[in-house]
C-alpha cells in the first residue's frame, strides 16, 4: 500500500517521457546514407542511363504523346444535310424532292441514282416471278395452294399459269400484281448526279471542356452560296460535289451509281485546347463502308412505292432505287492539361529514373574490379545474434536490393 | 587601391575551383549505403511481400487486365439492313415496302405487326371521340365553340351531336373525320412475322488503330443467300430471323406483336489487336429497349397516313402502325500494346515493392525483441549542435521514414 | 593427371560453396541506413512539404478528380419519342400525322411549324424561276435548248416567256411545272405548336459495369399521362412542351417558328455507381445546334410531295416545310472504384512525397550553416584507388542524388 503511490506516477512519468520522445522524434529529418564513389567510368554510365530515361521522357511521352493532357472521345454532335441539283433521265426531270430519300436532312440520307419502276401494281392475281425458288411449274399439281414463300411475292393460288413472257410457266400467287420481275421498267437518273451539291453542317461539343464548333465559315455576306469545299482555300466551306466524294472514296462514279453503295463522310475533330480554338479545325475523309467484293449482297437499293385511287382500286407504282448513301460519321478527340496525367508521368519518370541506380549498383558489384571494396563500404552487415554484427564479405545478387531501394 | 588588383584573381581562383568541384562531382556515382540485416525470419517476410506484390501486377494488372494495352472504345460504324420476307392478314397479302417503316435500310427499323386503319378520312365536321377528356357533352352549352384540345382530333365547333355508335353524344369537331377512335378497323400482320430474315450488314473502324472490319464472310458464292446466323458455325452470316431475335430478348412474340416494342440488336467488338485480325469478332446480343412494366407508356407504335384525291377532294387513310422497332447498336473496345502504359504501370509495380521494405523496416523496429540494436545500426543521429553529434538509441515511429524513401 | 583429380572436387566445393552463399544471401534483409537530423526548422519543412502533396492527393485526386474509379463514357442508348397536340392553320386544322416527319419516333425528328405549298405540279412546260441565276431573259436567243441549271427547276427548252406575275420574262423549262417560287403559298402552323408535348423515353445501359437504366417513372398508375417535366418535382416524367425547350435554348419561339432551326435535348448521364442506382439521374439540357448568325444557311427547312393521279396524269403537291427539329443527344460517363487506377494514383503519390526528401537534402546542403557536418556524415567517399579511400568535403549538387534516391 505504501510503494503503491509512488509506482503509479512513476509509471505516468515513463509515458509522459515516451510521448514527448516520439514528439520530437517525429520533427527529426531523416535522410539516406550515402556511398560517393570517385570512379569516372561508373558515373559517366550512371548519368548515361539517366539521360536516356530522361530523353524518352522529355520528347516522347510529353512532346510526341502528350501525356499531361486529359482526354475526350466522341464529341457530341449534330449534323444537317442539304443536297441541290437536278437530274434528267430520258424522258423525264427530277428534282431533290423525288432522288433524296429521306428529305428531312440527316445525317443519313440515300442519293437515289437508278430506279426500277413497276407501274400500276393492283391486289390481284397473277404468275410469280421466275426467279422465285420452285415457282416454276408444268401443271397445277406443282403448285400448292396456300402456300407462302418467304422470298416470293404472294399466297399461291394453286394454279400453274404461262409466264409473263416466254414459254415457261410459274405457279400463280395472289398479291401485288404484276410481280416486279415481270414487269418493271429500269431508269437511270445518275447522268447529273455527278454535280449534285451537298452542303454538311457539323457542329460539335466537348462537354468535359465545354468547348463547342462548328464547321460553316461565319461570314455575313453569302458566301457559303457560291463556294465548293477545298480543303487548302475554303476549309470552312462544307459544300462537296457528289462526284467529288465518290473519286475521294476512290470509286468509280458510274459502276456506283448503277448498283449502288455506301460511302462515309468522316469528320474528324482532333483538337489540342492548350491551343487557341482557331487550331482545332474539321478534317473530312471519304471512305466506301459497303462490302464491295463480297457478291451476293453488294450494291445498295431499297424498295418504297406512290399509292392511288384510281376509281374506287387502290394501285401503287413500286419503285427499287439504286442510289449512293451518305453516312456522315463524326468522331474526334480533344485535349487539354491537365494536372493529374501530368503529376502521374512525372513520378512515372522519377522512378524510372531511379531504376538507372539499379543498373549501375548491379554493374559496381559485378563487373568492377575491386567490387569487394564497394560491397564491403555499401552494406554494413549485422546478423541476429549482436554478437557476430561484424562486417565480412558476401556477394548478395544486386536484384532484390535494386528494388528494395525504388 | 593597392589590394584590388591580386583579390579579383584570387576570386577568380576560388570560382574556378568550385566550378572544377561540382564538375568532377557530378560524375561521382552515388550510391546509398545499405544495413543487411542476417535474419531469416525478416528475410522471409520480406521476400513474401514482394512476392504478393509481383504476383498481382504480373497475373491481375497485366494479364488480366492487359494494362500494357491502349485501348479506344466507340469504333466508327455503319450499318445496312435489310429486311426480307411477305405475310398475310385476313384478306391482303403485304410485302416489304409496306411493312417496313422506313425503307432506306438503316440502323433503326420499324416491322409493322398489327394496323388500326381508318380509311377514307376527310377534312369536315364530327363527333370528338369519346376518349378525349370532357368530349362528352349533354346539350351544345357543354361544347365551346372555338376550343382547341391539345389531345383531341379537331377545332370545336359548339354543337354536341351523338357519337358514332352507342347513345352517348361528345361535342363536334372540324378536322379530319370520322376520328380514330370511332372508325378503325384492326388488322393483324404478324401471322408470319418470326420468319423474316434481316440482314445486317456493319463494317467497323477503329481510327486510332488503322482497323477496319465488317461481320460478312467474303466468300465468292452465294452463301449469304442460304445461310442463317449460328455462332457456332455461321458466325459471319447476319440474317436473323425475326423470331430468332425476340427470342433471343426473352419476349413472348405474339404479345410483343399486338402492343409493338423496341428491341436493340447489339453488336459488340472487343478486339484484341496484338493478336491477328481474325481474333476480333464481332458478338451479338438482344435486348428489349422500351420499358415493358410502365403501363401508362408500354408498347410502340406510329401514324402515318396514304393520301388520295378523288374527285377534287383529298381523302387519307390513316394508319396506326403497332410494330418491332429494331435499333442495331454497335459498341466496342480495341487495345493494342502501348508503351506508356506499360511504362506507367512497371513504375507503379516497382514502388509498390519497395512498399513492402517499408512493412518490413516497421516489423523490423517494433516486434523484433532486438530492435535498439537494429535502430542503432540503422539511424546515425546528429543533433544541430555538432558536438552532440554522437548516436543515441531512440523509437523514431518508421512511417514517415519509410515514405521519405520510396 | 595427378594434380587434376584434387582439383575437380575442389572446383566443385567452391561452386557449391558459392551457391549456398548466394542463396542466405537471397534470404537477408536489407535496410537503407538513415542518418537523423535533430533540427527542428528542417524537421517543420520536411514534414509541411509531406502535409501539402498528401493533402493534394487526398482531397484533389481522390476526393474531386476520384482518380480511384474506373470510367466508361458514351453508353448505348435508345430513344423513343412521342408528340401530342394538334394545331390550325387559317383554313385548316393539322393533327400529328402531318406535322411530324419522320413519323417513326426516333431520336431525331421535325416538328412543320410552316409550310409552301406548291399544289397541282405536273411535268410540264412553264417559266424558271426569277431568283435562278441567269433565267430572265429578252429574247429566245437568251436561252440555251438543252440547258440544265443545277440550282434551277427544268431542262431549257430554249424560249423565252412572260413570268408569272409582273412584266418580266424567264426562260420556259421543261419539268415540274409550276415551279415553286411561281405559285406557292405560305401556311403558318405554329399557332398552336407551343403547346405541344414531346415524350423523350430514353434506356441506357453501360456494357462495362453491366448498368442499365430508364428515364421514365415506373409507376403502376396512369401518372405519365398527366404529368409534364419538372427537374425539381417530375424529374422521372420526360414529357416536355415545345415551348418549354425553345426557351430553355435561349430562342425565340415566333421567330423560330417561321425560319426553322435545329434544336439539341441533350441527356447527361453522370454517374457514380459506387452510390446506389437511386443516385444516377439524367440531366436534361437544351441547345441550338444550327449556326443562326450564318446569313446563308441559317434556318431548317425540307421539302416533301404527295403524289396523286388525276384521271391519269400524275400531280403532286410540293411542300416546302419549315420547322424545329429536335435532336435528342444522349451522353454520359459512369465511375466505379477499380484497382488498377487506385494502386498507380496510390504509387504516384508516394513517389510525390519521397521529393519531399530532395528538396529538404538540398535545403539541408545549401541553405544551412553547417552543411559541411552534414555533408560529412551523409556522404561517404571512396575513391577508385582504395588508398584514398579517406573521407573529404565537396559540395555535390543535390539535384542527381535526390533522383537517384527515389
Amino acid at each position: 500500500m505504501a510503494a503503491a503511490p509512488p509506482e503509479a506516477p512513476a509509471g505516468a512519468a515513463a509515458a509522459r517521457r515516451l510521448a514527448r520522445g516520439c514528439w520530437s522524434a517525429f520533427w527529426d529529418y531523416e535522410t539516406p546514407k550515402v556511398i560517393v564513389v570517385r570512379n569516372r567510368r561508373l558515373g559517366v554510365v550512371y548519368r548515361a542511363v539517366q539521360l536516356l530515361i530522361l530523353l524518352y521522357f522529355v520528347w516522347y511521352v510529353f512532346v510526341v504523346q502528350k501525356s499531361y493532357q486529359d482526354s475526350e472521345t466522341g464529341p457530341e454532335s449534330s449534323v444537317i444535310t442539304k443536297v441541290k441539283g437536278i437530274t434528267a433521265s430520258r424522258h423525264k426531270v427530277w428534282d431533290v424532292e423525288e432522288y433524296v430519300k429521306p428529305p428531312e436532312g440527316g445525317s443519313v440520307f440515300s442519293i437515289i441514282t437508278r430506279i426500277e419502276v413497276t407501274p400500276f401494281q393492283t391486289l390481284g392475281k397473277c404468275p410469280e416471278s421466275i426467279k422465285v425458288h420452285s415457282a416454276t411449274c408444268h401443271s397445277d399439281s406443282d403448285c400448292v395452294a396456300g402456300e407462302l414463300d418467304m422470298l416470293g411475292n404472294g399466297l399461291r393460288t394453286g394454279r400453274c399459269v404461262p409466264y409473263y413472257f416466254g414459254t415457261s410457266k410459274t405457279c400463280e400467287v395472289s398479291g401485288w400484281c404484276p410481280v416486279e420481275d415481270g414487269a418493271s421498267v429500269s431508269q437511270f437518273l445518275g447522268k447529273m448526279a455527278p454535280n449534285f451539291t451537298i452542303l454538311i453542317k457539323n457542329s460539335i461539343h466537348y462537354p468535359k471542356f465545354q468547348f463547342s464548333k462548328g464547321n460553316l465559315a461565319s461570314r455575313k455576306d453569302d458566301y457559303l452560296k457560291r463556294c465548293t469545299f477545298d480543303h487548302v482555300s475554303d476549309p470552312y466551306c462544307p459544300i462537296f460535289k457528289l462526284g467529288f466524294i465518290v473519286e475521294q472514296a476512290g470509286e468509280n462514279f458510274t459502276e456506283l451509281a448503277h448498283r449502288g453503295g455506301v460511302i462515309g463522310a468522316i469528320i474528324n475533330w482532333d483538337c489540342d485546347l492548350d491551343l487557341s480554338a482557331s487550331e482545332c479545325n474539321p478534317k473530312y475523309s471519304f471512305r466506301r463502308l459497303d462490302p464491295k467484293h463480297v457478291p451476293a449482297s453488294s450494291g445498295y437499293n431499297f424498295r418504297f412505292a406512290k399509292y392511288y385511287k384510281i376509281n374506287g382500286t387502290t394501285t401503287r407504282t413500286l419503285i427499287k432505287a439504286y442510289g449512293i448513301r451518305i453516312d456522315v460519321i463524326v468522331h474526334g478527340q480533344a485535349g487539354k492539361f491537365s494536372l493529374i496525367p501530368t503529376i502521374i508521368n512525372l513520378a512515372t519518370a522519377l522512378t524510372s529514373i531511379g531504376v538507372g541506380s539499379f543498373l549501375c549498383d548491379w554493374i559496381l558489384l559485378t563487373f568492377m574490379n575491386k567490387n569487394k571494396v564497394y560491397s564491403h563500404k555499401k552494406f554494413d552487415k549485422m546478423v541476429a545474434a549482436p554478437a557476430s554484427g561484424l562486417a565480412q564479405q558476401d556477394s548478395t545478387p544486386a536484384d532484390p536490393r535494386g528494388l528494395a531501394q525504388l
